[in-house]
């Protein structure tokens, strides 16, 4: 009987997980809550995803389509979220009633979800999350997804970090994303996110020409000048300050990131940052257009919230300072009218308030709540 | 005998002040350190400055040029330095042994060099201050400028705040610049500080643009949207904070002062700060050209180390938040590579540190160094 996988979303990052478990032969269902099941039914009329990426054109994979959240989740070895940090809540309050002890809940994209789950869960279910998501996913029409593998940089920790929660996890997916590697704990795929470090520090700088331009903005192939690449290094170096206090093992840099990743190549010992960034593929990438002329995107709305707030509260527990975490997200919040340190995720919304660094490291290890 | 006026530097704002007290009848001379002297040459070639403004063509007022700067003080009723905030120690170093108690100093410009005389010059000569220089004043060539008045809004204060040193600076000068009106201390001619407000975070908020653009960008008719007018709405927020818990009795925003100063019509009372500032004279108004393209300038070096840290440092000494104040001022700082904090204006190079709110005010009513 092949593994089975329900994944769990409808977006583009879905749709490129579900085709790819597909692929390598899992019986792949993909569910969302009734708000967003128009999303998915192309993929239900099509009874697969359509895929195409930079070596093959469109490409069906057999996905079934699942009636109801639990009917996704049945008999499921493996449970992928693919949603953004703001639907963590939501998705771990559906599927908690209903996950198994032989089940493995992983959490794709922006990191943190693990230890919502964690929280909601019982060991021994596994759970585990990663940095990033795999690909470079956009939705291209009805049930279809364009979709890039990255080639390393992705990190996938569970909670607790034990050996044999990890080494089940890894053997659950390795030969779909070889270039996943198992890392220490859940702090690293909580801070090494890239999304926080580039993301935010770009449209922040870059605010008057997102909001005046009716056009799109390539928004590091024009928006990532030296001053704005210093401000994606400094976050860079605050979110590894935080890591090196929370012990973690994983010593590279946002730049070491882009080329493991296959963003970029490397461009030798002398390369400074922002080469790097001028070399990769981000100077294609358009900035993604929200309201409020450009500014009202998951860019901000999520990286802010759900990232950065969460690094600086990381930071006023550790002791570890995060001037410019913290600059990015008070100038967000003014610039949207919003509170993203109040919405945000804090370790106080995580039931962690009150651990310090050794409390921390010891909550990743053992995944008990204080 | 006319009333003799030093005017102290030989940029565009100091041009302007020589040429109206000229105007005005006094008594006018200019001097600058050696390392400036050239940019006074042509001012000594044509016995006058030489000023356009939106009313009437080239004008040459008569303004002699001093041969040292103790010679351009001498008998000096009033002399008036018209300088950077980093030209400060250096201004007050070079004339404090040489001014008398007869005569009275006036800084304009960004505040807070009043404080810096202070500390050098006894009473009773009178020290002076205002937030903003009384005009808008852009050197056209050699020796000449265009300058035009501000309609209001410019603050002055004395250090100490006694009536009796505001009715005399106010007696010097109400002729020449009858809209100046008298403040109660300088800590609002320290935080009535437009450029402070407006400045950085358009700066900031366009940082891409100003390094992509090889032509020039309308800083704020381009750079300043709807986020970007939140932000400097956000800034002027929290320097009127620090000017409440100081006992301030000056209520007027930044929209207030823009109509004030005459650069904006008076849309009446539901107008948005946005609809003033994109009505304002400020939207043809072009960002100064820098090196490190464009974000190298005293927009930045000088707005953020002297009027956001010291901002910033008044925010921590009373325990107002100044969250995007400093916020702005690490982002800056990364931008560039440089620790404004560490180079910039706080109550320690002041000779202020250890003041609490109390203090403060206390302070600027006596000009007593703790």
């Amino acid at each position: 009987m092949p593994m089975k996988v329900a994944v769990l979303g409808s977006g583009g990052g879905a749709l490129a997980v579900a085709a790819d478990m597909s692929r390598h032969g899992r019986a792949t269902t993909l569910a969302d809550f009734d708000d967003f099941m128009s999303n998915l039914e192309p993929v239900a009329a099509n009874k697969g995803v359509t895929v195409t990426n930079d070596w093959h054109g469109p490409e069906i994979h057999p996905v079934t389509v699942a009636g109801s959240i639990p009917e996704a989740l049945h008999n499921a070895n493996l449970i992928v979220t693919v949603v953004p940090c703001f639907a963590h809540d939501r998705w771990v309050e559906a599927i908690a009633p209903h996950v198994t002890a032989e089940q493995t809940v992983l959490f794709l994209g922006e990191g943190s979800g693990a230890i919502v789950a964690r929280r909601a869960i019982e060991q021994p279910t596994v759970i585990a999350e990663a940095n990033t998501l795999p690909y470079l996913a956009r939705p291209t029409g009805p049930g279809s997804v364009t979709a890039f593998r990255k080639l390393g940089g992705v990190l996938i920790a569970t909670l607790p970090a034990t050996p044999a929660d990890t080494a089940h996890t890894t053997e659950l997916i390795e030969d779909v994303w070889p270039y996943a590697t198992a890392t220490d704990t859940v702090w690293n795929t909580v801070l090494a996110n890239y999304n926080a470090i580039d993301h935010v520090a770009a449209m922040i700088a870059n605010a008057g020409t997102l909001q005046n331009r009716s056009g799109g903005m390539l928004l590091w192939g024009e928006g990532a000048t030296p001053a704005v690449v210093n401000v994606i290094e400094t976050v860079d170096n605050e979110l590894l300050g935080l890591r090196r206090a929370l012990n973690s093992k994983e010593p590279r840099r946002y730049q070491d990131f882009l080329v493991a990743q296959g963003f970029a190549p490397d461009l030798g010992p002398g390369a400074t940052l922002f080469d790097t960034v001028r070399a990769s593929k981000l100077v294609v990438s358009y900035a993604p257009t929200g309201d409020a002329g450009g500014l009202d995107t998951r860019y901000v709305t999520e990286d802010v919230p759900y990232a950065l707030v969460l690094a600086s509260s990381l930071g006023e527990a550790t002791g570890v300072p995060t001037p410019v975490v913290d600059g990015l997200v008070d100038i967000a919040s003014s610039m949207l009218g919003r509170d993203f340190r109040a919405e945000g995720r804090t370790l106080a919304t995580l039931g962690l308030d009150g651990l310090d660094t050794t409390g921390l490291i010891g909550f990743a290890r053992t995944g008990v709540f204080p």
